[in-house]
């Protein structure tokens, strides 16, 4: 097949650089004549593998030396649970924004430990977008052991930039579809976690940063593997670590850094998402139903105000090499995932392919 | 480096002719122009593989149609909490086997949720070697919810091969390190569940096989990650699951198809193994403590009578291409891993080197 791009939500695409190299590489690791998935995860070789990643990813975020690193299992759902589980000690209730789907399912994982406080934080303005609340109005329950966002609503494409301003209440941020796509104050989070299938390596691999004061309140039913002082405490490795995709997370993480790191990446993923915005709102042919101020430079969604050409769109955007354009099921329509690994020549070629499909279908 | 052979415990090597599969379409997947881990686990090109390995699963172990098959996140320890998270329900006891690391570990996570009743099976001959006393002898809490107990012990070398009789009582075993090395009746038991890193695939899989009348009985704490019907309802679709774990499963399952299927397997795997104890027993430079009846056809550990020379049988061995032949630190000594991927090739490079090393140190 010719060059493709593509869109996917997740598992999303790696940057090609990485590919290549763990193409490359597959069978035959540092020399040794095996495949980094075929050492132990407690050999020296994996373990300095293993440990680099882990500072470069402190690198890049410069992470404080008051947190911890934790590489899980169970995804970003799997921390929708070890969060509760983690935090809430002597606590009755927890504190969350939604804002979309995601955040609304990380609800559900806290309800069954603690009173959960919901404030909806999503209005409409005069246009009829979508933006969310500032955090200022905000309803919290002052008493929660903390308040739980999602930074990015990778279904809907509604993204909250800022850090809320929530006064000494912990914060709790799921930053799956954004992490290392822009810097972050780490120091204004009690944890961020992420699911690693879209800015970090493959599926499989979840990610959590957790302020070392918030350890040892574990629920006595926690699972070992979602304990965050376990994890803390063996350097990731109680367990066999899912030790091909934190392999490649390394390689991702050093392919950053040598991009120029996150404020690199940051103006990079903001060319992206201006050009591919900019095109949609001159366009009466495509729309984009969010406020600007909290549009999402990693997954836009946008609607062809003729819905009867979808399938059209769809079929054709596939067919130049412009995979997995379809909206997510819950909201239809279409939506192209931009994270760190698109090149702005593919937002150029999408962007391209939808001024074409517009003339051709005018 | 030379051709070596990788005898690690786990993470584990997998078959040649796989790795080579991976490799040439690492980057280009079903012709995509995308690799595999870089899919929607909802678009049809994934499903169908998913489907298919499990397919292949359930033809290779003839699972019968009232068992669902779980692709999960975090390993056997994950599933040393998912099952009595699972199979707990209104009973208040767990009823566990022990007879090395792996099956006491697993009481850990069952104690945490009701009275652990535990019954170490491990006994010694005239001759001083470790065996499992007879099921028939094993003492049982017959109001437990089921009896949980590990077919083969990776750090000690010891197995069971034969189906515990236990009468009806549930019995959920911890196949990790023996799963599709032969076959298995699965009617016998209630659940079987294995890490994927020694026998299926790499690590952060982790596959259960539950019986469906035991579904529906999750305690409300239960992460949803980790509840069985929610899984099975979903496919193991419920989240993200680690997708190239999955297809790299899968690509195992038709390798082992291509062999012959498990009876195939357990032939070539019976061959190695006594190559190799046959060596161990016919020298008195080396010695294996385990007695014959109940010695692991995948874990093979073995010590020198002199433990003086176990940091230069290691070294050399390494530098002639048999790789991580150290025991398990909890027992030390030496260990070959022997799983499936390895060729008889391999044992016997590995008895022709200790035969050689022996007499150059005799």
């Amino acid at each position: 097949m010719d060059k493709v791009y593509n869109f996917c939500a997740g598992p999303a695409m790696l940057p090609e650089a990485v590919m290549q190299q763990a193409q490359a590489e597959f069978c035959n690791w540092q020399d040794l004549g095996v495949s980094v998935m075929e050492v132990s995860h407690r050999g020296k070789e994996y373990i300095a593998m293993a440990a680099q990643a882990e500072q470069d990813l402190r690198d890049l975020l410069a992470i404080p030396d008051n947190y911890k690193v934790l590489f899980c299992q169970g995804g970003g759902r799997g921390q929708f649970a070890a969060a509760p589980l983690n935090l809430l000690g002597d606590k009755q209730s927890i504190s969350y924004i939604t804002t979309g789907q995601w955040s609304k399912s990380a609800v559900a994982e806290g309800e069954k430990h603690a009173k959960a406080h919901v404030f909806d934080a999503i209005t409409q303005n005069e246009q009829g977008q979508f933006l969310v609340k500032p955090s200022q109005q905000w309803q919290i329950d002052q008493d929660a052991a903390y308040l739980h966002y999602c930074p990015n609503e990778t279904i809907e494409g509604i993204a909250i930039d800022e850090i809320p301003e929530i006064g000494d209440m912990v914060l709790v941020a799921d930053f799956s579809s954004t992490i290392l796509s822009q810097p972050i104050d780490v120091s204004k989070f009690g944890v961020i976690y992420a699911g690693a299938q879209k800015n970090i390596g493959p599926s499989g691999l979840a990610i959590a940063i957790v302020r070392e004061d918030l350890l040892g309140k574990a629920h006595p039913l926690t699972p070992n593997i979602f304990n965050y002082e376990i994890l803390a405490g063996s350097d990731s490795m109680f367990n066999t670590p899912p030790t091909y995709s934190w392999y490649l997370a390394g390689l991702v993480f050093k392919w950053l850094k040598a991009q120029g790191g996150l404020s690199a990446m940051a103006q990079k993923n903001a060319a992206k998402a201006e050009l591919l915005y900019s095109f949609i709102d001159g366009s009466d042919f495509y729309q984009n139903n969010v406020a600007p101020q909290n549009r999402s430079k990693m997954n836009v969604p946008f609607q062809l105000v003729n819905d009867q050409l979808d399938a059209a769109f769809l079929e054709e955007s596939a067919a130049a090499g412009l995979l997995t354009l379809k909206g997510h099921r819950l909201v239809g329509g279409m939506r192209a995932s931009i994270y760190n690994a698109m090149p702005i020549e593919g937002v150029q070629a999408l962007v391209d392919f939808m001024a074409d499909f517009a003339k051709r279908n005018s």
